[in-house]
């Protein structure tokens, strides 16, 4: 039995969407058992009433709840980094069919630490279903990654079985091509090919291995990976194996401009439209992006308790947009936040992307909506514990849920002044950086104190990484970049009569008349 | 005499458009004299060239042009930590009134560390003139303290003589409030009354004192604040003013939807139109923000070689949106770049701008309008050099401009890989950070070296600052924050029928239908 006595100037112990509403203890503190929270209070009052092996904190922290990280695919060693600069998703996807082979242990162990660094505890990550050679040996080098790095996380890996060059079908679109060109990228495309019974045997064997043990830190997931890229029928079975294990649904949904147009061309209807007419939609099931949404739309992912994971940077950064976060706030969506692993520094820096979603959604003019720092902080705890399945054991500091805690060194936040009548919650957004991260408790457990890894060595796997890629370019990367270079002008013919949407936007940032 | 080689694995000479326009030699170094580029070219062929007293950089790291900060308000300790949350541009400028005061030269010191520490050599300082009291003194040491700094400073006063709490005529404003609020308001207001004439002199005297000498590190520019701050006559006078002493003029400009709608009401056409009828527009004028353009707009600041200076994060903090900056490209305007003292992380971190600068204006689609990383540079340098009045002396690596660089670590940037074909200037606008920021030099002299100051000690300041500011809050402080709390329903009063614009915008980021 181990116990610990979490104390901060401020404690946040749950977001709300104001300063009425968020619940923050000023020096407060919180008391843990075995990784579950046993009471919350004053310091003072808790110090009287509990002994514990350790006193973790103090008067210059800001303690919070454990951040999730709600849309995430590991690739620590960024595209960038790869050699791919951002592009519009549908050819910047293209462009990491090129990436390096890397070990999955040592860069999700990587990826893991960036995340922890800036106060992430938790993660959705969702992985690519290619190569199936080796994938199932991929999946338990990422959980053991993680499960190495002490953090939590809700793991699916991604299906998709066509349109998986352009959102057509791959042989129709392949016969336009050269046919050297239709045929090494045949050759390509058959290294992701994999049944929907071999998803489902995959995803079976994955939940018994790690996501029926409901005290441990994995979740297992399904996830078709997005309307058009999976049959009706696997989402239906989807649907039906979720309520078989009891878990969630992780896809992306009209993350383009071009997906959506896809649903109109399809079903004559927008893909969350279709979504609902299938029965698809449900508080089990969380939406990666939804930028291109109509009001309709919005109300259909309110009704249904879906779940919105916004990813400010990624959606930037891949030419997508900005999704209407103000909007499914006022109608009632669940909005949680995620980096995409595409953020905006390039990194997983959590509390860098809260700042950026607290900026851009501020509709120009006075009274125009706007999300407080409250509304972002609970994206990124409370509205997120749900799409985990970690349900209500993560996303707050409250009695039975589990110790899954940030300390924040103040000592810059407030430096050389603060005025006393900031909100914590305002100061956290404004100015918290990664940085000035001291301290990140999981399950009880502490996995980083005064900024170093007590698990892990940072430096050991940056060498390790170093090394592994020292060596000189992989000829098949250099044949895939080769065969890309060349399949890029016909994808961007295919999608040229396709748009751009004239429509009316959601928000307004500047005036043309 | 005093000599230096500078040295980089990559040299960004000078900042184009794109990798073909920019010039960067790898392995490149620099050669200056006593604050003057004498050489440019390949380390190898400088070395054998030129013995130079001091050998400065290395093969890992990244030259590049000192980053100018083309719109600047000093306000180091923030409204943040002053106690004003972002709010709406029209709101949040009252909201500062309750500003605690503080001492300039102390600020100046701390906003100038900084701005060198992400790697910022020059800057476009603009100061209200409040209070009038007073105000020569804090022209004294502010400029006293960029010069300890040891920075680059174009530096104005800017002047607002009417419309100072909403956008009408102060009396006719005041004469609808309750008269106790009027009362003190006008006495508050009182404190910022100058007449033009005081303005024109207190320019030449400051001029004289400063901005004599073109040798200096100092210009002095006239500053009219905004067109609904100031009389068409104060602006022609301006012009008049800045044509015999041969200086520019910075200007705020449709930073919100609000004072775009000032003209209309006003003048019957766009502020921009009315200062082309002034025959205002024109090469030695800048303006800030710019925000609510029409395209004939854009076509008249590009025409008379207008320049503008962009601030994404405040546009977006203080609810202004979004500038269309991949149109005013497009239309050949020069395109400059600042933080106005409000940058995302509440500091004045130039690298985080310029990278949010480069994610915001990625239109949807394949194909669409963004700005590259080389145009965003470009906009921290060259762009923002002409406006200063630095002219062709700075913003570029070449022979003859004086010696402004930064050298930032590579190491972070391609730890633990980075692919060989990624451009140096991709490199550093994707994951560049103020932290890598190793050594500045300003006039060839090196004023952080290893990211420490050589001329002055951020601790002291901090120290000095700290102390000053553990002062009991101010009486008269209080007693504006209460008069202001009293102000502002009327003044969001006065704006409700004035809009949202429903007109169609430069960029959809969404769509509702």
């Amino acid at each position: 039995m181990a116990t610990s006595l979490i104390r901060g100037k401020y404690l946040v112990s749950r977001a709300g969407t104001d300063a009425d509403s968020s619940v923050v203890i000023t020096d407060g503190a919180v008391f843990q058992r075995d990784g579950v929270i046993e009471d919350v209070g004053s310091y003072d009052d808790l110090k009287s009433r509990h002994s514990a092996d350790e006193e973790i904190g103090g008067q210059s922290y800001l303690v919070f709840p454990g951040l999730v990280n709600a849309h995430h695919h590991g690739r620590a060693i960024t595209p960038l980094q790869m050699g791919a600069c951002d592009d519009s998703l549908e050819t910047w996807i293209l462009s990491g069919w090129a990436r390096r082979p890397y070990d999955h242990y040592l860069v999700t162990l990587y990826t893991a630490m960036q995340m922890i660094e800036s106060g992430t505890t938790s993660v959705m990550y969702n992985h690519p279903q290619t190569p199936v050679s080796g994938l199932e040996e991929d999946i338990d080098r990422i959980i053991r990654g993680f499960s190495d790095a002490g953090m939590r996380t809700a793991f699916s890996v991604y299906f998709r079985d066509q349109n998986r060059v352009v959102y057509d079908d791959d042989e129709r679109f392949m016969a336009g091509l050269p046919s050297d060109l239709a045929s090494s990228l045949r050759k390509f495309l058959a290294a992701s090919n994999l049944s929907a019974d071999d998803y489902f045997d995959l995803f079976e064997r994955t939940y018994r291995k790690y996501g029926a043990d409901p005290s441990s830190r994995v979740r297992v997931l399904l996830s078709p990976s997005n309307v058009q890229w999976a049959s009706d029928d696997f989402l239906q079975r989807t649907k039906e194996y979720a309520a078989r294990y009891n878990t969630g649904i992780h896809i992306h949904l009209v993350e383009t401009y071009y997906q959506k147009q896809y649903g109109i061309r399809t079903w004559g209807k927008t893909p969350v439209a279709h979504l609902n007419d299938l029965g698809f939609l449900g508080p089990e099931v969380s939406c990666a992006h939804a930028i291109w949404l109509t009001d309709d739309d919005i109300d259909l992912l309110g009704q249904s308790n879906t779940t919105l994971c916004h990813n400010v940077s990624s959606n930037l950064r891949l030419k997508n947009g900005v999704a209407p976060v103000n909007s499914m706030w006022a109608r009632g969506v669940n909005v949680a936040m995620g980096t995409d692993s595409t953020a905006i520094n390039d990194d997983d820096d959590m509390l860098q992307e809260m700042r950026l979603v607290s900026k851009i959604h501020r509709q120009p003019g006075i009274g125009a909506p706007a999300v407080s720092s409250h509304q972002v902080l609970r994206m990124a705890t409370l509205n997120a514990a749900a799409p985990t399945f970690f349900h209500d054991e993560i996303g707050a500091l409250e009695v039975g849920r589990r110790a899954d805690v940030v300390l924040l060194d103040m000592t810059y936040i407030q430096d050389p002044y603060l005025d006393p009548d900031v909100h914590a919650v305002d100061a956290l957004l404004y100015r918290g950086k990664a940085r000035n991260v001291d301290t990140v408790i999981i399950d009880g457990e502490v996995v980083l104190r005064n900024g170093r890894f007590t698990r892990i060595s940072k430096e050991d796997v940056l060498a390790e990484l170093r090394d592994r890629f020292a060596r000189p370019l992989e000829t098949s990367v250099v044949e895939t970049r080769q065969m890309v270079e060349r399949l890029l002008p016909h994808v961007e013919r295919f999608y040229q009569s396709w748009g751009p949407d004239e429509g009316s936007p959601h928000y307004r940032y500047n005036s043309r008349s």
